[in-house]
This record gives C-alpha cells, structure tokens and sequence, in this order.
C-alpha cells in the first residue's frame, strides 16, 4: 500500500510518501555528488543506517527525547553538516519522530541562510503531525518551541513498518494527535473517521494494519489541507490544529517538559476543550460523549485537574501561551462538524477554572 | 534632508527612511499596546536610550563588535524578548551597526518562529549594507554567518547625526561597501557614483556632508533593487553583491574573525577582484585604475599578500568559502558597466595564486 500527496507550501512544493519501507538515499539526494547529513537519534540509528546502506553517508546521532531538544543538539547537527562539507545545495535528512523532524529542519532552515531537508518520519506521532506542515523548532527556557521557523522538507517519508517497533507510550502518544486530526474534519459529517479509529481498538498490532495506514494517510491529507490554506498560521485555517494544545502546553510545562508524552497532554487537553465547548453550548453532548469515549478507550487520563500536575504553576503556564493574540488567551473547541475557535474574552474565569479543575 | 524608499523583498514591504535624527519608539511600534524590544550593544546604547525617550521601554545591552555575534547574544536577546512579554505581535528594533542589525533580525526570524523587526542604522557599514536586503545571522565555529535566514525588516532607519561619532575605523568600514556598490551600478554609465565618492574626499567631517546623504541615499537604492529582483539569492543578481567579498571573507578568516575590519578585508577584496578581471581582460585598464586610486585615497591596505596574514590559512578559508556552487568558487569582477560573474572553473589556479600573492 502506498499514499502519495503534494503540498504546496508558501510556495515550495513538499511531497509526502506513506510507504512500507524506508527510503534508500540515493532517492532522497536525487543526485549522486549531492552532499547530505542523516540526523538521527539513538533510537532510530537503525533507521538511518537502512536509509544509508553501505554508501558511508555521514551520520549525526542525536540524545532522544524532548530532554535533547535544546540548542546544543542543533549545533551538534550544525557542526556535523560543516563537516560533511554540506554547501548551500546540501541536504539534511532527519531521521526519527516529532523531536528529529523538528530539529533536523530547523537547522536546515538557518545553516548558511538555508538548506534544503528531507524528513523520514518513523513514529505515529511524527506522521500525523511534526513532519507536515514546516513547522520547525528547539526548546528554550523551558518553554516548548520557543526558538523555531516555518521550513518546508522537500520530500516527507513515512515508512510504516517503522511504527512496529514503536513503544506502546509512544504509539499512545502519536493516537492523541489522530484524534485530533479527527475532530477537526470539517468534512466528517457523519464521524465516519472517529469511528475508523475506534475499529482500530486499544490494542496495537506488532504491524500496522490496512486500517492505520488508511487512518495515517487520511490525516495528512487533512492537515496538508490545512497547512496549504494557511502556511504561517496567519489565517483561520491553522489555528485548529491546536485543538487541545493550549491546555496541553500548559500541562506539559507545568509538570515539566518531557515528564508527560505530548500526546497525553494533547488527549487532556482534548477532553478540556469538550468540557468547554459543551458548557459553552457549542460542543453537541453526544459529540463530546462520543470523543470522550474514544479517549477513554485509549486509556488516557482525563481527570481535572491532572494527578501529576501543580495548579499554580498550570495556571502560570496557561496564561503565557505562545499563541495569544492581543494578550487574550483562545481555545478551540469541538463543533457540530469539525471545530471553532473560541475567544478567551468569552470564557469567565471562574468556568476557565472549574474546567482545569481549579474548584 | 529625507530619502524615503519601499522595497518588496519575498512578498514583504520594507520602508527604509534616511533622515537626520532617529525616530522616537512611537514611530516604530505603531501602536501603543504592541510590546516592543530595543536591542543594542554597548556603543550605541545612547542611541537606544534617544529612541525610547522616557517610555521606560525593555532594553537589551549585548557586548560590541564581532567577537559578540554569537549564539550567546542571540539567547540574551531571546530572555530579554521573552521577560518583555513579547507574544507574536511583538516587535524587535535593532539599533546599532550591521552586528546587531544582523543579530536582531535573527532572532525576530526564530523567536516564536517569527516577530516582526526594525532596525535603526548607526554607521555607515550598516546602513550601506547590512541594514537592507533581510539577511540575517551570526558567526560559529569560526565562520562569519554560518547561521542566519532571509528576514527582511518591516522599517529601516538611518539617522545620519549618528555618523559624526562614528570612529574613524569605522568609518574606514563603511565606505569600503558604498565604494562596492558604486562599482556594481550598472546605470552609471559615466562613472559619476564613483566620481562622488572621489569628491568625499579621505577626510571626514564631523557631520554628514549632502554628498555624503545622497551617496548613502544612491547605495540604498540600488542594494534594494538587487535584492528586490533576487531576495533570497538564487538568482544571477544577488551575487553581484558579493563583489570582493569571497577573498575579503577568506582574509578575515585567515587573520581570526574581527582582527580587520569588515570594510578593510572588502576594500582588500575589491583590489583582488580588479588584478583578477584585468587578468581575465573583463576589467578595463583604466576602469581598474580609476577604482584603485579611489581605494589608495582611502587609505586602504592593497598589498597582497595582506601583511597580517598566514597565506595557508587564507588558501584553506578560500577554498571552504559558503558560497561555493558545485563545489566550485565564484568571483565577481568589474567590467565596463558594473560586474560580471566569473566561474572558477576559469581561472588557471597559479594565476589565482599569484593575484592572492602566493608566488
């Protein structure tokens, strides 16, 4: 089985193949005497050296996780190109989950004003969300994508056999983000996509059946679509994708980053944004019913507030959110079909409150 | 005395105004609630205190010159944007030379994947070069703007009372890139820009002359119209710019980066790049000539090899230049009207050794 899309974003063309297999490099280079690094993590080392073969490509082998997601790991890729001689027609090819593809086209984006980047994407999480749509970034002071750019990769891998290997937190966390993708289709009039994920089951597959790959190709169509209409998240498009993730940054801040996987805070977050848009009479009750039941299903954890987290340091967190406009906070909550985006200016405080579990 | 230009740089308008004074804060943030940073070193910070009045506006004070354009400065100014309380409507203003015209830019180009930047112009490298075009960057591993993107500022200032503290070497500095940009002018047929800057005579006045105003105002016009027809240099045009720069750039190399000045290793460059198109029969004699007395009036160092450097170390920084194209390095020669691109691949590399000095 095989899905192939293309994107145009902000004027540069970037094609996605959802595919069996890792790509070998000569597909990814295009051209022999092309100079490129392979940006990988100690856990997706395998990968890359499947992606290189025996051409002796140069390797650059990243800490895991969002601990290694800082400005230290970005000039270990920097230095690593320098090395390899990457010019200006270099390419860089990130290996690995949300945290590689993010990393890998960030420094691409600045290593000598640009170079271009392919991403290889062999977690759920980077399939359905990191590695479409150009965005790119490092965390700094704490704080989630402080340092980042909007960069396009040229080409987007997404081998599925890599997910078998996938750790069970992991494939969770990658779950969160389908559902999402889910929720904000605006041409799922019936849920016919909510309802796929729940045939999918609570039980991963050692391979990824038929239904996932369907499931996986279906969001990057949708947010492909997305990120097209709106590249810089200057419109009314992109804002939707952060369906949950206000709640879900703060929480991630709150308990400190990487304690919690990005997809439990996103499955939290999506249940805050059912409490708020069923008490603000948007959300239809058998729609949060049936999003709250496909969370359930999935085992995420949804008490309010979160048993792991401080609520001072959450509510610090929520009111700094990145993505306030004229110093009001939005959320984005289920609708009918698809999803809205709410004004914070709607929203009293004390309901704000009672939906994080304040009081 | 006003000159006001727009130019279009990637679908962004840049304003770029030359007047006597700078302008007050209330003139660059627009709107009174937009959270502003004034960002500059410690040379110019009177200039930054002059912009903000007594608004008590948020000031970053960085360390002055080269050996502060590094990954050091960038994150003091993430810390100090984000104490600010900087959101993405939130804007960063530059005041000072090319270092922090190009370091603010920066950071406006990663800081929440992209703010909007002003920039104040206090020298006269500044406003000749580095303040337009939205090239941004900061030097690492030993290697001037090895990281850096295309950001254009949304206004440039060029407050030309600025230029009468401007140290002498400095001003040494600048006037090698207005000097540059005479000689790329492909309208002036008669030679009447370089003729102007003739006029200027070696010795500065203490305040800037009308020739001196109109000089900058010309530079400014024809940089924008490079960079307006080739924002991001891919094209035939931008590279024009680069005239002197590829052996300017591998003797600031040799010499360790802040040794000379900017200017000094441009003005060295532009007497390579005139032995090496005389050689090639590109630069006419006289034209050559005309160009080099020009230089000799400035005082400028000509002798190759340059007295201060190692000549293995320039050979290696020549040959690792980052603007290599197939691996193969480029100069830009003055012809009859403006410059000419030159392939490396034409140049015998014992005549490149003997205009750089080697034999």
């Amino acid at each position: 089985m095989k899905y192939e899309y293309m994107f145009t974003l902000s004027g540069v063309i970037s094609h996605v193949c959802i595919q069996d297999e890792v790509p070998s490099i000569d597909t990814l280079i295009e051209d022999q005497n092309r100079r490129s690094l392979l940006v990988c993590d100690v856990n997706t080392e395998r990968f890359a050296c499947a992606v290189a073969g025996n051409t002796g490509a140069a390797l650059c082998v990243l800490g895991a996780g969002e601990a290694a997601k800082n400005w230290a790991s970005i000039e270990t890729i920097l230095r690593a190109a320098r090395s390899a001689g990457l010019g200006r027609d270099g390419l860089l090819i990130g290996i690995g989950g949300g945290v590689i593809s993010d990393m890998t086209a960030f420094a691409a984006s600045v290593y000598m004003r640009g170079v271009a980047v392919a991403l290889v994407s062999t977690t759920l999480l980077g399939m359905v969300d990191a590695a479409v749509g150009g965005k790119t970034g490092f965390d700094l002071f704490d704080i989630k994508n402080l340092v980042g750019t909007f960069y396009p990769a040229s080409r987007v891998y997404m081998p599925v056999s890599s997910l078998a290997s996938l750790p069970a937190r992991e494939w969770k966390s990658g779950m969160a983000e389908l559902i999402k993708t889910a929720i904000l289709d605006t041409e799922d009039k019936n849920g016919e996509f909510l309802g796929l994920l729940a045939s999918l089951g609570p039980t991963r597959t050692t391979e990824a059946s038929d239904t996932l790959v369907e499931c996986i190709a279906r969001a990057v169509r949708i947010k492909g679509r997305i990120v097209e209409a709106d590249p810089k998240e200057t419109g009314a498009e992109r804002i939707m994708l952060n369906l949950g993730h206000t709640f879900a940054h703060a929480l991630e801040s709150s308990v400190g980053l990487g304690q919690l996987s990005h997809g439990e805070a996103v499955a939290w977050g999506i249940a805050r944004a059912c409490d708020l848009g069923l008490a603000l009479g948007i959300t239809p009750s058998e729609r949060a019913a049936a999003i709250l039941a496909l969370l359930r299903s999935f085992d995420y954890e949804l008490a309010a507030p979160y048993p792991l987290g401080n609520i001072t340091l959450f509510m610090n967190a929520l009111s700094s959110d990145k993505k306030k406009k004229a110093g009001t906070l939005n959320f984005v909550v289920p609708s009918t079909v698809g999803t809205e985006l709410v004004s914070g200016k709607r929203i009293e405080p004390a309901l704000l409150a009672r939906i994080v579990g304040v009081s």
